[in-house]
């Protein structure tokens, strides 16, 4: 039986790549989109890509959650708290792609959000939903959570040397580059991003108790990190490159031993051989990640590359993960894009 | 039952991206994948986005057709011929994504490509495959010529207009820009190729006689035109700008009219509304063409302009396009890929 | 003695490249710059390339007007007329960026551009002053209007042979190409525009009449001609692509004497040689501009490709060079820029 | 008296930007350029942005050497040695841009090139040139070495505080971005670079062991760090994120002292305020290099970002100003170049 999914703030980036992987699921049709500026407009005025293929036009929130079993939301952080009560009141599954949920301390959301937990109830029972770490946790539950783009690719790219205590986690730096569309739709105009490349939000992003939450569930302890985004001329993808130090005897072989056993069975993780190095080109406008180790023995380093397609994986291709999972169809289902060579 | 498909030249871009699109085709399976210089090794050795995806080695050109019920060639010009011949004298269907079979008169293919036909009778079996406008000619066929990126989109951007008679077509003009896999894999590094723009091959470029070949079709009488390419900063992507002069009373009704008549039942081409003009980023990674209708009533000229993707409507897909409309399946099977809006 | 230069309008893109070149000018200063709305603050607010070169407040239109001896105005169309009045009869020398006096004729003004001619004796001491074409008339002259970007290539491209008689003017198409500062600051985002490429304004760019103006002073009789612009996702550069029959008689050999005679003593045209192709990337960052003639004898046809940098040739080097002409200095003084190799 | 300058191996793209950059010295003129393969022909037809400009054809390296005060080697690693041992026994300056002179040590020179000292009178007469920490040292030298691009960025970013022990300097990570001309004309075609982003020679980049021999001046002790260099899809710019941690006491304010007092002086150093971050596109077509600083309380991390363009402050551009150092000149002659806003 057909799944109906809605889609609320379906005009950012975020809600148009959202439909075009819903459109070919297989499994899930969209019943509604919602927006709060455009309801009565296409979203294929927005998105000229989608004419004559998607023509639905938008309408308002209430109206999505009414004729959708499975909601997923796009919206601005501190919008979905209200949204979710909403849905999970009517029995729906919510799956949030914002950042209202994903802090399970709310210290730290006022810290870095400033806004406070609404519904302590609520909180309690979403899920932090990023399947190769947490997958069990993940089923069953009707408030979902889907990681940033960043944490994602951090988070795999650390947890299992973390997990099994093969570094030092006391000062871990995570040195992360992001496309554009990380930044949705009010990033700068074309000639002032092209051919030019900056760090911003120096130790200051967001992203940041988020990586470290799900790290210190790895290590069993207080994790604090660095992590520095930087803004690439590129439409899609999140590289990261992460430093840690290595323990006494973590050897190569125990690193990629570790990582082995760990995404054994992960479809969607490219573990990479010795040699070969994580690129954004190689899982674009696809929902896998590559990762790649490397050791530098002069410092006593491990460094580990993840990329991601940021829209994808970063975003609504896991978010249609956590829906396959929470709905009980194979993890794959309308997710195996193979990335293009160019 | 599945079909059971072979590629000659995999290794080169058009191969890389053809790979990609029959592994999600659904009804066919890649048998065999060919090279003149890389036999023993994995296509994901050279594209590896395929890795993990896609490992089969490459064998040798015999050794794909023995094994396949439909080859595809992606040969340099010159190559496919014998080719073709082995593969119909073993009862296969041939589809080439290369020039050999394109051009119907042996002297226009002796001037513009310096060969000659090695085999009259093979050639006459040959039918040019852009299904759109010769549909019914390509079911029962087993020679398939598919037309190259920028005859696809220009031809698709006049045929409407000449076949009802509403232009003249003595002084065509057709302004076309490639994004560089247009030139497959010896295309110039990128400094010299970003930020840059230029023509190329002025009035001189192979694909011109391919064109005029199409729209004499259409207008029933001998057409000489005028065919500029240019290289673009883009990795994907033809479009076309087409002139030609309006006949007396061929209104903008007539002619939109003529154009959504047409194409009134095609899944693949998206005609465009007044004001709006086709754009490659709409139709990218997609078999899509856009086409968009603009009178210039001060010069008393037709303007139309079209957009591909050059590797997909305007190569491969097109050739799974032709695949499907040959074997007798639903034409649209494996490729209702939706363009991402970035 | 150095001249003092102020600019109106200075917080666009036009007003920061015209900045970094007066700033190594060596013949001028700028003694001011004006806003309406960054009154008090600093370009390199705005523009942190300037960061510590050019930390210049910005001041009111009348300040500007008043410490300076030459006013380049990079206004938005309309607003030029009122300072050019000011500036004239304050005895100062008015360089026009913007579009208010280029066209000589009031009904076509008004038909392109909505507003009218406020001041007819201001207009009839107005200059269009395309050097290569114009010089002897700039000097002298107190009111200076610079060319569009699209004209400036276009004119360049077509004024030798219709100068000489070589190529019938009735059907002539320019299919024109340019990278995104063509639009100022108030482009799409870079997601959007990458990777794409479209025809934007199909035959109803403001820059026809202008084109059509300059082109019928060779000709001597009406011209009425075909202009489609395409926006390209690079940063800087024109490039035009210009169709027009070859009357009889008019071979190579004339064409390219015609060429040749015409623009002999022009440091700033780069004539190219039979089988090169003007291309943006050699003429970027410099205030050159690439002609590549090209005849297709198959139709009768005269191809001028012709690429300059939109912001400089196109824009304030052009200005600059009119600014030289009227003060009497070397026209290359602070213009020599040699393009760079990537 | 004009300066007689040299180059060997001007056909690569470091031969090409010094061509450019030293046509507009105005205290330099080219005496002649060398090259191996390219005998007798004209560097323009390599490049042709330079057609016109300057169309002097290539002659053998003795012939250069010959003709030239000071000769500029762009060299393959290991060829340097020789022509140094010639011009310097000519009694002629020799400025190195390749890396045969930058390790002292020649085992490091071994491990890390593969390759020997063939003199070492030769090298212990050779300078270290990276005139912002070593303008010294510079003066009256004849044998000038250059630094390398990522060098380059990551000494400038981290000596002021290295110098002032401010940071440990046992876990030091330099997370390194280059644009695609580092590599030089050899890298991929514009379709495998374009909207890709990965590291590369992870730990294992020839720059590592010149970076921690600048670094050990500084700290007068052994510095084993760790340089991860990435490659972008952009033309020029070098982009370093430094990390270091802060030693106790190391308030932000006695950062940032010491770099405002490092640097007062530096023409070619742009200290970013708090809050900026370097971007490469403010420093462009220049000899700037911005550095912005940065703390992370949390983690007690210092973080400096650095940004310049690899092309000429990180290669030809410090090249000429240290032409300009040996040569008694103003060290801005010919090198005050503003970088554009696009």
């Amino acid at each position: 039986m057909t799944i109906k999914v809605g889609i609320l703030g379906a005009t950012g980036y975020t809600g148009a790549e959202l439909v075009r992987l819903l459109l070919r699921h297989g499994e899930a049709e969209i019943a509604a989109v919602g927006s709060n500026n455009f309801v009565g407009r296409r979203l294929s005025e927005i998105y000229p890509n989608l004419k004559g293929i998607f023509d639905m036009e938008c309408v308002s929130q209430d109206a999505v959650i009414d004729c959708s079993d499975v909601i997923f939301a796009c919206l601005p952080h501190g919008l979905s708290q209200e949204a979710a009560s909403k849905c999970i009141a009517a029995g729906k599954v919510f799956i949030d792609l914002g950042a209202d949920f994903r802090l399970e301390d709310e210290a730290q959301y006022k810290e870095w959000y400033g806004g406070s937990f609404e519904d302590h109830v609520l909180h309690s029972e979403a899920v932090y939903a990023l399947p190769e770490l947490f997958r069990e946790q993940i089923v069953g539950k009707k408030l979902i959570s889907c990681p940033g783009c960043y944490p994602t690719a951090s988070e795999l790219a650390l947890f299992p040397a973390i997990k099994r205590g093969l570094v030092e986690t006391d000062a871990i730096v995570i040195d992360a580059k992001s496309g554009v569309t990380g930044a949705g739709r009010d990033h700068k105009p074309f000639a002032e991003c092209n051919e030019g490349m900056s760090a911003y939000k120096v130790a200051q992003h967001r992203h940041t108790p988020e990586i470290e939450q799900t790290l210190m569930k790895a290590a069993n302890k207080r994790i604090r990190l660095t992590f520095v985004p930087h803004l690439l001329p590129i439409n899609r993808g999140v590289s990261c490159t992460c430093y840690a130090r290595l323990k006494l005897g973590a050897t190569e072989e125990r690193i990629r031993e570790a990582y082995e056993d760990f995404y054994k069975d992960e479809y969607f993780i490219r573990l990479l051989l010795n040699g070969e190095t994580a690129n954004v080109k190689n899982v674009r406008m696809s929902n896998m990640c590559e990762i790649s180790l490397h050791i530098d023995r002069r410092t006593g380093m491990l460094i580990v590359t993840s990329a991601i397609d940021n829209m994808i994986k970063g975003s609504v291709g896991q978010a249609v993960q956590n829906m396959n999972i929470v709905m009980g169809l194979d993890e794959k289902t309308g997710l195996d894009y193979i990335p293009p060579a160019f």
